[in-house]
């Protein structure tokens, strides 16, 4: 087992001089590569890594229909009028059936894209829920290195995949509209682990007060004794612009409260330690299945579905099985 | 490393004893005991596994505020009419907060819950998204060795641990609203992976139509040449018990489908399969985390954020120290 050395490298040194220039098409080459996920991809990212601490990352998540795209457009605009450069990742689970990701990033192209000062990409899940958010946190740390001031990491959802992105996200916001109150009280345990502050999005629709309060409840709920910050709930309605203002205003109040007291390194060494935790537990899921191991999985399957053995005995014998041959 | 054998064991034979003559009392200590999830649970379950195939196991899912709960109370009835014996595994994720699993409880034992042929447990996530897919589907292998003609497992959503859920059952139905339109786009990719058929609850409310043209867009695109079963779509009204006796026909259908051509113990097979991967990639997770490694972990955790080593570096040695000391 070398995880990282026996590589070889397939990109040359000038692909990451220019990332640091943030040259689109190194950019876009980069994330490509990042995608991957192969040894070449963990070469890269070696790399680079140096540089990758210096954006500051937001995620915003919440439900599909919420409007996260174009408050995100939103943001990015008024962060573009500060004078900073923005990266946009956007998790689209729909495109492998639909292509929505291709389309989505057409509509966002027109709007904010040919910007230089913003590099757009969309992460398809192609069918599959795994594997997903550790490109997604690689490639933020590519745009980092590249030099974008704010990396904006927009998903959906409160699955697994959207908690590990937001705990890669120095600032999470969720997004959420009136008709979200179902999904509210779904999302309890995920929205508080993860949420920094909410929007209320399309906020002039009924049912907007009720959502507040159910949000209100949810907040209520949490145990506040362990932080001094309390997530606020914004109103906003993306499609007339009316709430970016405030949001940025958040973002930046939750960005000086964590840059007070080393709360900022603090939340990173936090997030960094769930991130390794899940790229070993990937690595061993994947390890431990060699050409012998597989074969004898498929062949005692037959046994376990008769009954004759259990699912935790057989899990027990390929476990010793690797590692007893694990030293080299 | 021993998995299995250093346990002590924890219960004694008569609760086995009772399990399998379906007493409630010993049926509810034996899913308690499955819920730790520790060392006692996996002898217990290696117990009764011989009697775990005999159920049928019908997996339940949708968006929140589908009426899963309801369709399956009335599924249930329809069951105990046949003279079948029916144990409901309802996974409940707002309940850390609300006692919402308590008060579901309450609800169905009103109904249907002081029958002696019926069971009812809640598992709740307690705050986490981990380790409750495997207590579920160890508590289906105790209902199943109880007796239960069908154990109906109800979960909400389509993210990885629903996936999971619905991966350890024979037939799994996906119960949407007319209100789901955006949901159906967002859950595509899973839906598509899981649901055997699906049921359009709440009928009669306005974009019924639309709601069933957006699924049978997304069934469209599915490759049906590597099956010959298509997922059909069922209307229901479970509030006035419309639908029901259909839902029942199509999950008998589909279990005929499944006892020909041998396509039933294929399946199992192919879940089991998924479960062991599931059960030794967990092991392998919380193995490698002795206490010089975590110390580790955390010592290294500051040059990292500092961009001084990158995680994937971390994690190599960690991963490396953890395979050269294996051997025992």
């Amino acid at each position: 087992m070398d995880y990282i050395n026996k590589m070889s490298k397939m990109f040359d040194n000038t692909l990451i001089e220019r990332l640091f220039k943030r040259e689109k098409r190194a950019v876009s080459r980069c994330i490509s590569i990042v995608e991957t996920g192969n040894s070449n991809s963990i070469n890269l990212l070696r790399e680079i890594y140096p540089r990758a601490g210096n954006s500051y990352r937001i995620g915003i998540t919440g439900p599909p229909g919420a409007g996260k795209s174009t408050l995100t457009n939103q943001l990015t605009k008024y962060f573009r009028k500060q004078g900073k450069t923005v990266a946009i990742i956007a998790i689209d689970p729909t495109s492998p059936f639909t292509g929505g990701a291709l389309l989505g990033d057409r509509v966002r192209m027109s709007e904010i894209g040919t910007d230089e000062g913003v590099f757009i990409r969309s992460m398809a899940t192609r069918g599959s829920l795994g594997g997903l958010s550790r490109k997604t946190i690689d490639a933020a740390d590519v745009l980092a290195a590249a030099g974008y001031d704010y990396v904006l990491m927009e998903t959906v959802g409160v699955g697994q995949s959207e908690l590990d992105i937001a705990r890669a996200a120095d600032t999470t916001m969720v997004v959420l509209v009136p008709e979200s109150g179902d999904s509210i009280q779904a999302m309890k345990a995920g929205l508080m682990e993860i949420a920094d502050f909410y929007v209320l999005n399309k906020s002039d629709r009924p049912g907007a007060e009720s959502a507040i309060t159910a949000l209100k409840t949810i907040l209520m709920m949490k145990d506040h004794t362990a932080t001094d910050w309390l997530p606020s709930i914004i109103k906003s309605i993306a499609s007339e612009s009316i709430g970016v203002n405030e949001i940025a205003e958040e973002i930046e109040k939750h960005r000086n409260y964590l840059n007070e007291d080393d709360r900022l390194r603090l939340k990173r060494e936090k997030n960094v330690k769930l991130r390794i935790e899940e790229i070993i537990k990937n690595f061993l899921a994947d390890d431990v299945w060699n050409h012998y191991r597989v074969e004898h999985l498929n062949e005692s399957l037959e046994k376990v579905v008769e009954g004759i053995i259990s699912p935790y005995h057989l899990a027990d014998e390929i476990i010793k099985n690797y590692k007893n041959e694990s030293v080299q």
